[in-house]
């Protein structure tokens, strides 16, 4: 896994090249080679592997992904969302650089995502076309945003848990889901392949949210690297708040087998699937 | 003209309804159809029929561009940059909706853009992918975010007109070079053509940017629909606070001129063109 970290931030540099207006593109970089722990990128690429797709095709579009990551991250950092001074242990983009800078630079990642993928990847137009869907979809109001909209819009209100698997589902799973389909179409995948890494990627990107939700509350900012206990604080809507960390912890373990479930029935044998699952559910044990 | 805009409105509605979370698409549609001349999307279906192209199948594209133009004035309003209560005569999206919302809301434009010309254009895979390029391109950080970006830092700075046409060409032009394109690409124009689109953007955008500049000092509120004189009072660059407005007025006149030329050596011959020529002399004269 280091290794394939190491090859990703490798490109993640190689494809940000600092140009004029040089603050701009170090903004840019600062967030994008900030660090973490790559989940998306490496599951497009291991989606592209298990289907017998070329890796190295797949590249430029897990890169494009975790720009999106970042960006989203770097615009709900912003004073108006969470207003979060840390991020991965260090300065979130508008505290190390400036309000607006962190804005034109969410903006850029967006569309520097589309321009990679179309520019770097060695596919066929169809292929690309379906792995840019994937891309822009995700991206918009009917992806994260829509999860980022209904969070904000519930802080502090009366919920539930059809609300609360939405917004995990639209913040956390549909970027899952989108990167492994992505890897999945460079590979050429069938239909019930592509519909496996669907299922996949919700089970998991939802076990992921909430031991997110469960760090949230019992880690140390040195564990994390950024201001922990401001769910509960602006009473955001999290699963433990719902439910309690015990129970939290059983629906985690609860969507990670039927995550391994899906893997099986299809026959997958993945160990970097495997060492994700298994990341998790130690965090939550 | 009039239908053209009423055609292109149409479209905008139809392509924008209203889905969950409700919030989100609403904001989208305030800011897309609250006006404005669409000058953008007419010259996108313009370039495709001079050359020959179905303007039918530009319709997507020509909104896309109009959506990612509707993005760049929302975050462009916003408190962190030039902080606007009025746009198009209406509150700017953060007044009327939040702050967080008008980021969210531009941000979803971006990529709905995308989705749209993806879904929508009934292309080639190959001409799509063209055209998407042109997209990405000028929406990130090699095209407007660049002139936004070297706006912000030279605010209250001694400046050049060497740094004011940068400026001008990023903010403004690269979105009538990439529209016109745009519109040439999908009528299949030569590459002769596409230099012509990229010529003619250049020079009219440049002259629609520095009469911007112009109005932003002699007009009033209700003609522009936007509070005015800003510019001047925050040291941003302005061609009129560099040369004065006699020079300014001189410099617009002198690149509609060769905008014409540049016409009228492809032996371009449109009505539509015409106008948009004449409309910005008429305001400078």
């Amino acid at each position: 896994m280091k290794e394939l970290i190491e090859k990703i931030e490798k490109y993640l540099d190689e494809y940000l090249p600092v140009s004029y207006p040089e603050e701009i593109f170090e903004s840019m970089r600062y967030s994008v080679l900030a660090g973490g722990k790559r989940l998306r990128p490496i599951m497009c690429l291991e989606a592209c592997k298990i289907f017998g797709g070329d890796v190295e095709k797949a590249m430029p579009t897990a890169c494009a992904f975790e720009m999106l990551h970042t960006q989203s991250l770097i615009h709900d950092d912003l004073p108006c969302m969470d207003n979060d001074t840390y991020r991965r242990g260090k300065l979130t983009n508008h505290k190390k650089f400036s309000e607006s800078t962190a804005v034109l630079t969410g903006d850029a990642l967006i569309s520097y995502g589309t321009q990679l993928i179309i520019e770097k990847s060695e596919l066929p137009a169809e292929t690309i076309i379906k792995v840019l869907k994937e891309h822009a979809i995700v991206a918009g109001a009917y992806g994260i945003i829509a999860g980022q909209v209904v969070d904000i819009a519930m802080e502090g209100k009366p919920y539930d848990e059809k609300i609360l698997e939405y917004i995990h589902t639209h913040k956390t799973a549909d970027l899952f889901k989108a990167v492994l389909k992505a890897g999945a179409i460079i590979a050429n995948a069938n239909e019930e392949q592509l519909k496996s890494m669907d299922d996949f990627g919700q089970k998991l990107g939802f076990a992921f949210q909430i031991c997110d939700d469960i760090l949230d509350e019992i880690s140390t900012f040195a564990e994390m690297g950024k201001t922990l206990g401001k769910d509960k604080k602006s009473g955001k809507l999290t699963y433990t708040a719902l439910f309690g960390i015990e129970k939290a912890n059983c629906k985690v373990n609860c969507l990670l087998d039927e995550a391994c479930d899906i893997l099986e029935k299809q026959k997958i044998n993945s160990k970097i699937f495997d060492s994700i699952i298994n990341s998790i559910r130690e965090k939550v044990k």
